[in-house]
C-alpha cells in the first residue's frame, strides 16, 4: 500500500532492524517443531492456581483500585516487596531506588532515552544481549566490546575499552545471555576496580541470578560495589544500576520488572516512562504482588531451579552423546542458556536451515556480536522444552550438525 | 546522592519535564480533595464481576498462553474482535492494520520515535493533548499550531500552517482532551482536502468518539478520508493513522489501546515495540478479550455513556448555578472533559492554589498551549466524581472563583 507515510520514517528506523530473534522465533512456533530457540519459561512452572487465587482476591477487594490509572512509578506495595526481596541477595535499597517496568525491555529502553546521545559509546561485552542493542541503537548508541570467555568480560582488555570514554558499562554478570557463563568473582571485583578508576558507571543486567543450580551464589556487581571503598559495609554508592524481572521467577506474559538505581534517575526514568506509557499495568502489578507475598516468591524459585536444573542435566547429557567431536558448549551455572561453539569454518545460520527441516530449532550467535564475528556459535535454550524434548531435539541437531560437518553418524544414532 | 550518572543524562532530557499533570494529580491523591484534575474513568462502571469470570476462565483454559511471552503485535483474537468493534464504527480494515500497544500513550511514543526527526514540525490544536507533546517532545519535535473554537480545530487557519511543511497532522476530533470540543463535520471534510492537497498525514486520535451522550455520532477523520475521491465507497487508504483504546470503555489499569495505520507503518511500529518493551502484557489480552467478546463491550459502552452523560448534566447544571458571570464554559457532547474560561486578567494556576484550600482541584489549562497562551484557562473531569461530589466540588469551586475575582459571593452561597 503506497500511503504519504512512507517517506516520512524517522532516519533512526534505519539502526532499528527487526530482532533476528523475534523473526526466527515465527518459524518455530509450528508445534511439531521442537525449539531452544526462545528464551521461554517452561509454562510446568508457571503457579497458575496461585494466579487464580490472586485475581480473584485482588479483584473482589481492591478492583476499583486494580483497574485504575496508577502511579508511573509503580504500586507502592509491589515496589516495597522488591525491595524486601532484593534484599535477600544482598542489594539493600528503598522504595524511592526502584522503578516498577513493563518488563527488563522497557527498561533498557528508557535508559537508553534519559542517558544516551547519538554516537556515545557503550561498553559490552561481545557477545551480549540482543534487546539492549536493539533498544541502544534506535539512540544512536555505539559499541565499544570486551570479549568473552568462560570465565565471563575479559577484564584484562576493559582497560583498553575504558579509554574510549564510554557512556557506562553493560555488563549480564549471572549465567549471561547468551552465552551462560558468569562473570567470576575476582572479575566482577577488578570491573568495580577499573570502572571506579574511569569514572564510568555500570548498568547490571541480571534476569537470571536467582536461577542458580549449582556452586555459590556470588555476590552482584552492585553490592560489590556498595563495600567498595568501604570496608566490607554494603551501602547503596549509587553508580551501578541494577535491573532485574518477574519474567523468570513468576511470568513473561505480565511484563514487569524493576530497576535499581539513584533517587535522581528514577526521577528522570520516571519523566520518560510517563511519556512511554504512563504507567505499568496496575492489575498485572496487583496481581504479581498477591501472588509473591507471603514467602511463595521464595518457594517458587526453588521449584523453578529444581525444573530447569534437570533440563540443564539432561541437555548437557544428550549433547555428550549426540554431539559430534569438535563442537564445544558451555556448562552453564544456572539461567536459560547454553552457548555452542563449531568450528571455525561453520556458519551457524546455515546449520539453523538444515535444523529447521529435521524440526528442531536454535539461535544462531551471530546477532549477539554488536562489532561482527561469532558466525559458528549458537545459543540453546533449556528450560521450555521438557527433558523427552530436549533428548529428541538434541538427537536431530547432532544429525544435523553431523551432516553439516561432512561426517559420518557417530555410534549413537 | 551524588553518583556518576548525574553529569550523563542525554541533551533529550532537558525537552522531556515532568508532566505538570502527573505532578498536580498527586497534590489531590487525598480522599477529601474533589478532584476534577485527573482524566479517570468512574470505578462505579468497572465490570469488576465480568473480570473475575473472564479471570478464572482464561487462567483455567489458557494460562499456558497468557502468562508466557506474546507477539509483538498482539493476541490475535483481541486483534481480530478490535477489527470487529472498529467496523461498527465505520471503520473498515483488517487485522494486519491493527498494532496493540501499552495504552495510547505507547502509541505516541512508537509514532515519535518512527516518524520524527529532531526539528521536525508537527501540527497540533491549541490547546491539545499534553501526553503528545510530551510523547513527542523526547523526540526532538516543534509544533505548529491552529487554534481551536467551539466547532473544533479552525480550519481557516489550516492552510498557513500546512505551508511550514509538517511532518504530520495530529487531532483529536471527538471531545477533544482538554477542551471537550467536537470537530466538526464541514472542517473534518476541510481538514482532509487540505491535508491531500499538501500531501500531509493525519494521526487521529479518538480515545473518547464512543462516549457521546447527546447528537449524532459523526464519522471518523479515517472513515471521511476513506471515502475521498472514492464516490462515497469507504475503504482504508491509509494516510490516516487513528488511535484508540481500551482505558476508557473497560479499564485503564489495563494499559491496553490500539492503533489503526497501513501495514508498512505497522511493521515499522513493531519494530520500535520489540525494543521498548517486546510485547504488551499477554495476560491482560487474554482477559480484555475475554471480557469483551460475546457484545459485552458494546452493552457496557451503553452502562458508561448513561453514567458519564448524567454527570455531565449534573456538572453543567452546578456551573450554571454556583460559577460567577464572566466565566464562560464548553457544553462536551460526550467524553470526559469540559473548558472553562476565566477573565483575561486571571490566572488559573493561582486560583488553583486556591482551590486545593478549598479541597477541590482541576487542571490549570497553560500546559495544554504548546506554543504560551491560556493562563486563564481550566480543564474540568466529570466522569470521576459521583453526581454528590460534582454538586459540592462545584459550589466550592465557585467560591473560590468569586473569590478569585474580587466580587461578593453570588446568591446561590
Amino acid at each position: 500500500m503506497q500511503t504519504l507515510w512512507d517517506h516520512r520514517f524517522a532516519q533512526r528506523t534505519q539502526r532499528m532492524g527487526s530482532s533476528a530473534i523475534r523473526e526466527l522465533l515465527k518459524l518455530t512456533e509450528s508445534p511439531d517443531i521442537i525449539s531452544f530457540g526462545g528464551g521461554m519459561p517452561a509454562p510446568d512452572v508457571f503457579p497458575i492456581q496461585e494466579f487464580r487465587e490472586a485475581c480473584e482476591r485482588v479483584l473482589r477487594d481492591s478492583g476499583d483500585f486494580a483497574l485504575q490509572y496508577g502511579p508511573t512509578d509503580g504500586y507502592p506495595p509491589l515496589r516495597e516487596l522488591i525491595v524486601r526481596h532484593t534484599a535477600r541477595y544482598g542489594i539493600e535499597v528503598t522504595p524511592e531506588n526502584i522503578l516498577v517496568t513493563s518488563g527488563s525491555q522497557q527498561a533498557l529502553d528508557l535508559l537508553g532515552k534519559i542517558l544516551i546521545n547519538p554516537g556515545d559509546h557503550i561498553l559490552v561485552e561481545s557477545p551480549t544481549y540482543l534487546g539492549a542493542l536493539q533498544a541502544w541503537s534506535a539512540y544512536g548508541a555505539e559499541y565499544v566490546t570486551v570479549p568473552m570467555d568462560e570465565y565471563g568480560m575479559v577484564t584484562d582488555a576493559l582497560e583498553a575499552a575504558l579509554r574510549s570514554g564510554p557512556k557506562f558499562i553493560y555488563v549480564l554478570p549471572n549465567f549471561q545471555n547468551p552465552t551462560g557463563v558468569t562473570l567470576a568473582l575476582e572479575r566482577r571485583k577488578k570491573l568495580i576496580e577499573l570502572a571506579d578508576q574511569y569514572g564510568v558507571p555500570i548498568v547490571e543486567d541480571d534476569p537470571y541470578g536467582q536461577l542458580r543450580y549449582e556452586g555459590e551464589h556470588l555476590p552482584s556487581v552492585v553490592v560489590l560495589d556498595g563495600q567498595f571503598r568501604n570496608s566490607g559495609e554494603s551501602c547503596y554508592r549509587g553508580n551501578v544500576i541494577y535491573l532485574s524481572t518477574f519474567s523468570k521467577i513468576l511470568s513473561p506474559g505480565l511484563r514487569l520488572a524493576w530497576v535499581v538505581a539513584p533517587p535522581e534517575v528514577i526521577r528522570k526514568l520516571v519523566q520518560a516512562k510517563q511519556g512511554a506509557d504512563l504507567h505499568t499495568s496496575a492489575f498485572t502489578q496487583f496481581v504479581a504482588y498477591e501472588v509473591s507475598r507471603g514467602g511463595f516468591l521464595d518457594r517458587h524459585i526453588k521449584v523453578i531451579r529444581d525444573c530447569y536444573g534437570k533440563r540443564r542435566d539432561v541437555m548437557l547429557a544428550a549433547m555428550d552423546g549426540y554431539f559430534p567431536p569438535g563442537v564445544e558448549w558451555t556448562h552453564p551455572e544456572g539461567g536459560l542458556f547454553l552457548w555452542a561453539i563449531l568450528p571455525e569454518t561453520m556458519n551457524s545460520a546455515e546449520v539453523l536451515k538444515m535444523a529447521l527441516q529435521q524440526k528442531v530449532a536454535f539461535v544462531p550467535g551471530a546477532p549477539f556480536y554488536p562489532t561482527g564475528g561469532g558466525h559458528n556459535t549458537m545459543r540453546i535454550n533449556f528450560s521450555y522444552s521438557d527433558p523427552d524434548k530436549i533428548r529428541e531435539g538434541i538427537a536431530r541437531l547432532g544429525r544435523v550438525l553431523y551432516e553439516a560437518m561432512g561426517e559420518p553418524l557417530g555410534i549413537y544414532h
